[in-house]
């Protein structure tokens, strides 16, 4: 049966991915693209480097002006990219019987929380998948001994995350993305550990 | 690295371990045992038959016979089934520094909430992994794909749930077990899916 991961390049979508594939499912993998700027060539990387199947899931541009405006006027990211990811999640659960991301049981944002995702499976008649069993201790030894990754300065070439989209976003709108992203480190898996 | 898989035979807890073993963990199964009854055996015999090493996790007898007592005053299980189950958990943490159990999402007891987690967790110096990332309906999907079950009326010698050596002690005590647990068929896993 196919599932339909959500996925950025990162070690947990990426963990997600490989945890069902080994578990029997028919994996492919979805990244997200709002039509400004393409994000998902990081991604679709990893996902080859990986073996697997990798699509780009069309969002509509709305989404992302809303998600934009939305931080702007708080001044910090978090709503905003609670919004994006929601949004995200039913756009991939309107298409797919099975849906996963990345999220891990101790993340806070993104993050749906179990009302959100009985609410999802119920309305959208979907099987909703994360990374809830294990922390982030467990996480990061799982993904240590599965993923061989690369660590770089974020720009807009290295990551698929919502971010990329979204600096280019606020850019474009007068805001300066670097008040509300400051430069920080990427990670992305680049293959299995050999 | 080594990780501890609270283990009955059934369905949820064979997902656990092979789910850890297939993400490159060593994992190795322990079924508690309360000393009054050889319980154990047909999780050994499941554990054999998916290729696992099965240990006994040997637990306090006072323990099973607090769970009794709350029981039979409460004349339902749930709270004495939650009060065995963390009191096996915290053994088994006390001795390893990776532990899981088969409980899911969609469980009510017996299941450790967030917050008995992360206590646990930092108690003990322990990771804990559980089937929070999957609902009810994955976990029939992927439990279905992978192990070949079998299906009996339930009784003493076809399980390795508390349920076995709870009802030995209660009949032992006087009470009458099938008024608490009345009879209900057991799946127990015989193998991975030809």
């Amino acid at each position: 049966m196919k599932a339909a991961v959500l996925y950025s390049g990162g070690k947990d979508s990426s963990f997600t991915a490989v945890m069902l594939k080994r578990l029997g499912l028919d994996v492919e993998l979805y990244t997200a693209n709002f039509g400004v700027y393409d994000s998902y060539i990081p991604a679709s990387k990893s996902a080859k480097s990986l073996g697997f199947k990798h699509n780009v899931l069309k969002m509509d541009t709305e989404i992302l002006k809303t998600t934009c405006e939305k931080i702007l006027e708080d001044g910090f990211p978090n709503d905003g990219i609670k919004y994006i990811h929601e949004k995200t999640v039913e756009t991939l659960a309107s298409n797919h019987d099975i849906i996963a991301d990345g999220t891990r049981r101790d993340d806070r944002t993104p993050k749906l929380n179990i009302n959100q995702i009985k609410s999802l499976e119920d309305r959208l008649n979907v099987q909703y998948i994360n990374l809830d069993s294990f922390g982030h201790k467990s996480v990061k030894l799982i993904t240590g001994n599965l993923f061989e990754i690369s660590k770089e300065k974020s720009n807009k070439d290295t990551s698929s995350d919502f971010e990329v989209e979204i600096r280019t976003m606020i850019d474009e709108m007068g805001g300066n993305s670097l008040d509300i992203f400051p430069e920080h480190y990427q990670t992305r898996v680049i293959g299995y550990k050999k």
